[in-house]
């Protein structure tokens, strides 16, 4: 099935270059998402096909996919074609900022780094699989990339009619994806049919500060660094791939990660928890000619995932993650691996490992938070994709157009003082003004190398630091959905108390589970605050921070051409 | 008929206005030139109307025009159309900068102020021939403004092969067009069959200094102020018009003149002075909508006109310059126009007040001098042409894409405050990054402000600078010309004597006066050169000046949005 997307701001394309004007509101077919540097390429509907940037447009549903690929027939063919979809791709659509990831096809080399065989931990070690390899190269959807389970499930799938996927299962909640509502996990935990033991280790507190509740303070923080990544080969040479240095300052051994690894990871993170968004990983973009500043980009993009889970209270502290930056034998890897992947405290169930304050919530309270935080949500989310098309479209500005222009000025200087000097050659000048004019031009010509190179101090950083809101923000809307079917399941249950169909001690015990719920929402709302706060004043500082340095240089070459005229 | 430019440079017409694409070397009808701010209208080959900047294209040639209006016919053909154009608009293409002047036709209220009645001198005064204003609003040719000599003339005015006009006169030399070859006043003053009486005022000095020759410097220099144009009006209200403030610093005494009596001067001092380029006065463009700016447009060049005409060793102290700045009453006004109109010093004849070194010249060293200028001239002439165009892309780049740009980054963070200002109500927050962001937003908003406003004082002010060198480049060819002319005639001359067919005194005679001619183009080479260079010096340190201080507030509203992040 071919994607779509719907323009969000206009774009206009540069004349003989081989992007596309786009209109808001109009939609495209995507025909490759591996440009690279944020350029996605796609058709419009008159046929013509160029490059535009991912930022300006937002990726339809399966649902609007398939109604737009049947040429708008009805919503029940419609439907079925997005069964036929979901078939094929069962994550799709499921998270927007890692879209791009279903739709990659694997056939550049460099997509080695990425979707080759998950069973091998160590490029060290040997790679027990490597057979596997053979069946990721297909062209075809990379079921490798999935992560699905080791064991074969015998869970269906189903698609909601909202477009996103739902399960019948009970038995192995590892392959709950978290596009879904967990109606039945999370019913089951509400009802207290399911008890999971929880290891004390598990164990995390939400405490009520001022008139806020919050998970409980992280008591020893750490960071973690990134290195520039490395370009490492194994089979002798004939496979290479990047692999980034993570060091925690906790015991500060490096552990050798590759993408695939974050993804992994990231997986899991998804899977157990439902209520807190968890940071997304950088866009699966390929890009051949812009080899090194894409390294670069996914570098920054994986610090700010990295940071973003060092400071969370819960994530931080959680068994996977502590795995994965700490992990430097291949046996203990594959076997942490296995116990990830099984884990039982996933979904909503994990909510058995929450321990609130015992006081009962205002439910009136409780909705107008949700209500608000919706709001916020869908409004953040707006601003932020203006931010995002906004710094594209200043990086472009900068690149292109400021460059251009500096150096025009620049030449135009250096034609007038080729001029001059023939004038001088004919009397000769103690003081040659063709000179001074000749240096200008030349302090004009480095002003515009000095504004080409500026994006990647100021919007590209910018960026990339943004980048952590579409995925943050994309989660909230199924959280505060899997809260509001809580809320519904308590009033099924009072109803049925009501009806003395359910014993008074049973709704309590709802009551409270659902609490938990709403508790750990608010938790993760007021994290999600602080975070913010801090996050985006880091942001926007360094954003302001380097266009002051930027306008510092540029004085300074202006300077050094008034002293010419002086 | 009708006029034709052609593009020097590329311009692509912003989408959804009434600009038009133009590629350089495409040659456009032009249909307006009154459209203001250095835009006119054109149709191009596809029979699309749009605007242009002037800058970016060349007035063709009469005979070019024809032969596009004949479709390419015979050159003879051509060339009877060019002498049908020249019997319509006698000045056609004479003089570069003014083409516009000629395509005026008059319509617009603002003309008033340019080609009402030439005979009212004072607006104080009574309008004492104020019924010719009605001949000139015909939507014809404007005779009353091509400042026809006060007695009609008999001479036959006919254009030569280069599409210039030439003249038979040998009465009223008044009559005669800068633009022609004026061979037959240059005849006569070389084969010394013209002697007039130079009155000891009049007499100029060509002084070696080093090893260059120059007019005998000023003794007095003196300046000129113009002040900030008040519009005046006459007939109790009925006509309005702009009357500009002139204050010599010799005298203090302030004159009031219309532009219309800067025309009449100008007229003078391009008929007088055939070896001296004379300064252009402002293009005749007129501006409804952007009135102000395109006063002080017009005032900014008007005073580069006169700092010229000022620092000019021999425009300066010339008597109808001194009458135009000193004059403060009508009848000796009228007076000295009609004195100034009948000078016989004029074209080459004005040589006989030149009085170089007695020295004899080399023929090589002058004719080396003389190909070395035109090709500095050639080669400024294009690099003035370039850097006019790239100072009205910039102002368009900052007017509309710059302030544009930097709107819509604080437009991108108004929006991120209000989402924040959402979450900040559901808990309200002791430390508002709200307040911080919106601030910010406002920051940038008002540096678009600033943006948008800096042309006026960095490329504006540098194109209006730069104005003069179109005029006095331009005049550049004819001169040399005018030189090389007497050249040849003196070679005709020592044929003549070597064949016994002139004695040698008289052959001494055309030496040396073709000597002086050499001596007086050598001199204005060294006055161009000298002025050019403080000239030049001054308009580029001043747009660097401006850019240097347009940064710093820039830096400065940069650093008031740091202070909300630090």
């Amino acid at each position: 099935m071919s994607s779509y997307v719907r323009a969000l701001y206009d774009f206009t394309g540069e004349a003989s270059t081989s992007e596309i004007s786009i209109t808001t509101g109009e939609v495209l077919t995507v025909t490759r998402t591996d440009v690279g540097e944020g350029w996605w390429e796609g058709k419009n509907s008159k046929g013509q096909t160029g490059l535009f940037p991912a930022a300006y447009v937002e990726v339809l549903s399966a649902v609007e996919s398939a109604q737009i690929a049947n040429g708008g027939a009805s919503r029940q063919a419609a439907a079925a074609a997005s069964n036929a979809a979901a078939a094929a791709t069962p994550t799709a659509g499921a998270r927007y900022d890692q879209t791009a990831d279903e739709w990659n096809d694997g056939q550049d080399d460099w997509e080695d780094d990425w979707d080759d065989d998950n069973d091998t931990y160590s490029e060290i070690g040997p790679a027990s699989s490597a057979q596997n390899n053979n069946n990721t190269k297909q062209g075809q959807v990379n079921y490798a990339t999935m992560n699905l389970p080791p064991t074969p499930s015998d869970d269906t799938l189903s698609w909601t009619s909202s477009g996103t996927v739902s399960t019948n299962a009970n038995a192995n909640t590892a392959t709950l994806k978290k596009s879904g509502m967990f109606a039945k996990s999370s019913d089951s935990y509400i009802m207290a049919s399911s008890n999971p033991t929880v290891p004390d280790n598990e164990k995390v507190y939400i405490v009520q500060v001022d008139n806020t509740y919050m998970w409980q303070p992280i008591t020893e923080p750490y960071t973690v660094r990134v290195a520039s990544p490395k370009k490492e080969t194994k089979f002798k040479g004939m496979k290479s791939f990047i692999a980034y240095q993570l060091t925690p300052s906790f015991n500060n051994i490096a552990v050798s990660r590759r993408y695939k690894h974050f993804d992994w990871l990231h997986e899991r993170l998804v899977e157990k928890f439902c209520l807190i968004p968890i940071p997304p990983l950088p866009d699966k973009q390929i890009s051949g000619r812009y080899e090194e500043s894409f390294i670069e980009h996914r570098r920054v993009q994986l610090q700010e995932f990295i940071n973003w889970m060092c400071r969370h209270p819960v994530l931080s502290r959680c068994e996977v993650w502590k795995h994965f930056l700490t992990c430097t034998d291949e046996k203990l890897w594959k076997q942490g691996k296995r116990i990830a992947e099984r884990d039982p405290l996933v979904g909503v169930t994990y909510c058995a490992a929450i321990h609130p304050p015992e006081k009962q919530l205002l439910q009136s309270y409780v909705d107008g938070q949700m209500e608000s935080c919706a709001s916020f949500v869908h409004h953040m989310d707006v601003a932020v994709k203006s931010l995002l098309a906004i710094a594209a479209e200043q990086t472009k500005r900068n690149q292109i157009h400021a460059k251009k222009d500096f150096q025009r000025i620049g030449e135009g200087f250096s034609e007038l003082a080729r001029a001059l000097e023939i004038d001088e050659r004919r009397v000769p000048a103690s003081d040659s003004l063709a000179s001074s004019v000749g240096k200008t031009a030349g302090f004009f010509i480095s002003m515009g190398q000095m504004f080409g190179e500026q994006p990647k101090y100021d919007w590209i950083p910018f960026s990339d630091q943004l980048h952590l809101y579409r995925g943050i923000l994309s989660n909230f809307p199924d959280i505060l959905s899997t809260h509001k079917n809580a809320v519904q399941k308590r009033r099924d249950c009072q109803r049925l108390a009501a009806d003395q169909r359910m014993h008074n001690a049973q709704l309590a015990e709802v009551d409270r589970r659902v609490d938990i719920i709403s508790y750990a929402v608010l938790a993760e709302m007021s994290h999600f605050r602080q975070e913010r706060d801090h996050h985006l004043k880091e942001t926007l500082g360094n954003l302001i921070d380097a266009q002051i340095h930027f306008y510092q240089n540029i004085i300074s070459k202006l300077q050094a051409a008034q002293s010419q005229f002086q």
